[in-house]
């Protein structure tokens, strides 16, 4: 693993607590699987009953834990989660798909459940075979001694390059019982030095079917986790799972099993809110950042094309050593919005640094002012905002700027 | 403009020398559009009956000169080109327009020629309005006093962050009558600060109808322009213009007017060649570069396929970061594959750094020493083979590698 260097400037002064919620218990252990000294292995036992959704990498290179993870997911019932730190079980061939099997083996025994009840996550260096001997062994005692008052060591144990851990929790009504939601993920962008990479588990005591869960997962990750980018460098083992134990039925919820059903519209919020909180931390934990940035577009011909020419943007090496260097470099945005392929009205086209019109119209605005602007790019958070002209839909990406720091801790230190 | 930091350490110790070529003359000027005490002004005067092929940015977000070039490539007849340094012209709205048309007047007026005939080009920086006013009335006396030995000087003014300026020259026959192709460009990659960006320009003495020398042109710029990246930015203003002045039929090359003759199978060779070479050179320069990279993919599904493999190698920050940190970071070539997005299968995946097989068949080989491959990484051109396992197609693609230099040069120089 590459050299950590500085917390990130936007790192919290104090972390959020999240309270323990019905249903889940967690247990974590020093297995030393790759790092000495700290927790690298994290259990979640979770009640009978459990429903899941989840989302994964769309890389053709998807890891061991991923691919199990799918097939796993049909069934949509879940029982234990066992993630790792350290390492991915990315690209280790037929003995990382026996080291998944080794560890569901393991999890099924400890929890007396059946195999499409585990999930697994594996997160660290690529390419190295994972021996799940060093840590299946464990998994029965951790099973047993899980507790519900555990996130945040949950949360620290699958950390890796992260200079903080990323915790976000909500609270919902559904009908009137009101129910919770916890999460936490691990990640700085999909760029962290020999890591592979963003992991989030989000869990409730709602009572939701596995189908509706999946519906509203799918539908919010789009305008969080996936309007989010480091440097556009997709990992191998991207997990997202949502879990959803019923407990609070007990407590008088009445079930949810029908997709877009109107009762879970104020958790749909809660949920969509709480995966925005999480997916922005990770941007403010992208490696070697100095600035968190923010790029809107209006004005697209549709949603999906609105976030295409953010990502452009926010994805730019010129655009983010740019911003940077605390450059109002408003050109770099043109090339950016022009290279993503989308329509775009060159002669219609309007950006803003934060309130600042630097252009209108397709050419630098009336208003320009070279002193505002440069005094806009000294902030910590910087929103950049695009008409570009051609409808009215609007979209948005948070990223970070390119750095020295980026390069030292991706190029200087050997992993 | 940025601050010019060294020079390439491929820049060559002697440029290669272009002999004159029957048709074309040039000259030269110190404008002072942007730059003072150098050369940004450039005239080339082809004589009659020149014919021109064009290929020009894919951005949505064109300069004014390239929309011009377009229309006026429709008839694929050219007598002149003018193309200045310093402003790229583009983003400028209805003063862009202003600039070329006056540009283009002054140019039909020095040349005796139709409006049809002229091409322009505009390179520097984006969003400055470009006055015309500054050289157009220097065009009538650098037509009068262009001449045919200056190809040097006019790859000069066209400069901007290059480090040296990139020329090439190949001879081929046609029949039994030999024609000589001369060509030159600028561009430190698609990257250069607040520049915009790649130009080329290839003359030949060759009779070839405007059809079949755009058929050449369009055939041979996938595998070298198209096949060439610094950082995935594609500018607003790339333009690749080939002009054939006929002059060889004086000579007796018998015209050649029909697409796929196979008496240009010989030239069609040396054209792919000396735009190779061109794009190499591009690519050498590509700003704070130490080594050069090449990406070859094999067992793709498509030649296609192959190459945006291998674009998705040559554009990902995290891969180049660890190249210029001479990390045989193999897991990071195994993420760029995976999120390109193109068939691959991951367990007949393989890798070579060089010669030396780093991964086999989905892990890592067998054979695999980190020694070996770490002594590999530290030479200056770096060759990265990888077998996606999936068809017989291969393609390539070159860069360069991610440096401190390049943040530098983009992030603590105002523009």
């Amino acid at each position: 693993m590459g050299k950590i260097t500085t917390r990130s400037p936007f790192a919290p002064d104090t972390l959020v607590r999240l309270e323990p919620l019905e249903g889940v218990r967690f247990a974590t252990a020093e297995a030393g699987i790759r790092y000495q000294g700290r927790t690298d292995l994290m259990v979640a036992v979770l009640d009978a009953d459990t429903t899941v959704a989840g989302v994964f990498t769309q890389s053709k290179t998807a890891s061991a834990p991923v691919l199990a993870c799918r097939k796993h997911l049909k069934k949509g019932e879940a029982r234990v989660l066992v993630v790792n730190s350290g390492n991915a079980n990315a690209f280790t061939g037929k003995k990382g798909k026996e080291a998944v099997d080794l560890t569901v083996e393991a999890a099924t025994e400890a929890a007396d459940c059946a195999r499409h009840e585990v999930f697994v996550a594996s997160t660290g260096v690529i390419g190295e075979p994972l021996d799940a001997k060093v840590f299946a062994h464990l998994l029965d005692d951790l099973v047993k001694k899980a507790e519900p008052d555990a996130f945040e060591a949950a949360a620290r144990a699958i950390m890796t390059t992260d200079t903080y851990p990323k915790m976000a929790t909500r609270k919902a009504f559904i009908g009137d019982v009101e129910v919770t939601i916890n999460g936490f993920c691990k990640g700085a962008g999909m760029i962290a030095p020999d890591m592979a990479t963003m992991l989030c588990f989000i869990f409730t005591d709602a009572h939701i079917a596995a189908k509706p869960l999946q519906a509203l997962l799918s539908e919010h990750v789009e305008t969080t986790f996936n309007a989010m980018t480091v440097d556009g460098d997709t990992s191998t083992s991207d997990t997202l799972l949502l879990f959803a134990t019923g407990d609070a039925s007990v407590r008088g919820q009445e079930p949810i099993t029908k997709e877009g059903s109107k009762k879970l519209k104020e958790f749909s919020a809660a949920l969509h809110d709480l995966m925005q909180d999480l997916a922005i931390q990770v941007a403010k934990d992208g490696e070697g950042l100095s600035k968190f940035v923010t790029f809107v577009v209006e004005g697209a011909e549709s949603e999906k094309a609105a976030r295409r020419i953010a990502l452009s943007c926010a994805n730019s090496p010129i655009l983010k050593t740019a911003i940077a260097g605390e450059d109002p470099n408003w050109g770099r945005v043109v090339m950016a919005v022009g290279k993503s392929g989308e329509a775009a009205d060159r002669d219609k086209l309007s950006i803003w640094f934060g309130e600042h019109c630097v252009a209108r119209d397709g050419e630098r605005s009336a208003d320009y002012d070279e002193a505002t602007a440069a005094t806009y790019m000294k902030g910590r958070e910087i929103v950049i905002r695009i008409d570009v002209g051609v409808g009215d839909a609007t979209s948005h990406v948070w990223t970070c700027d390119l750095t020295h720091d980026y390069v030292s801790i991706n190029a200087d230190y050997r992993s």
